[in-house]
């Protein structure tokens, strides 16, 4: 069942003083082929590629990206490692280089399957819901629940290339549609 | 492989006007217990619980956590969802009612078994890593890599209750262990 006023405040703390500065810096998730992943990332979603890092001895790429404006990226390569590392909400998709032409490899989880599941999506604010999902109809974008069809009115679900989640709200459309609970 | 710049420079695109204001406003994944994550979230990491909403048709609640000052939160239910799901980087944590105490629920899949490969983690900057993780060495918690002994020297990573990945990272530490690339 959901928890009682109750047993929340039982739970929950107060951060300990020692938490201060903490952020939720980014989300990691693997990705099958860079190539594909960069396109959709930045030229569907609207993202800026902040920094790219390569593991040589695990042969894995690291790819950050964010909602950034480009003229705030620093060009010094360590100071945009800093900077991209200090920032809120970045993504970081990991590329074990190879899997985008190993005929063996046969794609990643996305969470959400009944038999691995765990992880769910991130989630995306935009200033118009309708507006972008027509875009993305447009874009040929893959959608799992498209806007006003699923459990959740405001909202909406579409497919990144490997098949992860990506949610699709706005403040007003959650707000209008969840009953008012704390 | 790696990218090379040119191949970079072919795939990322400039954003998209359309995509404007645009941000990464959540990750979600499924806990198994409630209590035992916002416990974890709040007491260990030093998270607020933003919102929580129940999904009484699906028998899923959802719990809405981030680094934000209490005062900043509004008291008012319908006003306190629309700024909460306007906030950046925010963890959704979503129960499913009954599992915590379903002797069939084995537990979820944090995404880096090999078997069900695909999520990695969330990753939270702190102001000082040797002291923050010497602070969840003292609260108990379970290390996947301690500081200084994995591939990236400036870094740590924990586990959350299900047995999630959280990266412990400084912005200082991860310029310093990487090398000058872009």
């Amino acid at each position: 069942m959901s928890l009682t006023d109750e047993e929340i405040a039982a739970v929950c703390s107060e951060p300990d003083p020692a938490t201060a500065g903490t952020h939720l810096q980014h989300t990691m998730y693997r990705v099958k082929d860079a190539k594909v992943s960069l396109d959709f990332y930045t030229r569907v979603l609207g993202m800026q590629l902040l920094k790219r890092l390569h593991l040589q001895e695990a042969k894995v790429s690291l790819y950050l990206l964010g909602f950034e404006d480009a003229a705030d990226i620093p060009s010094d390569p360590k100071e945009r490692t800093r900077w991209c590392f200090g920032r809120r909400a970045v993504v970081e998709l990991a590329h074990k280089w190879g899997t985008e032409s190993d005929p063996k490899f046969t794609g990643y989880c996305s969470g959400n399957d009944p038999a691995s599941n765990g992880y769910g999506h991130i989630a995306l604010h935009v200033t118009d819901l309708k507006a972008a999902c027509e875009r993305f109809e447009r874009l040929g974008v893959e959608f799992v629940v498209k806007p006003g069809t699923g459990l959740v009115k405001g909202i909406a679900f579409i497919k990144d290339p490997d098949g992860y989640w990506i949610e699709i709200l706005t403040a007003d459309g959650v707000a209008d549609t969840f009953p008012e609970v704390d």
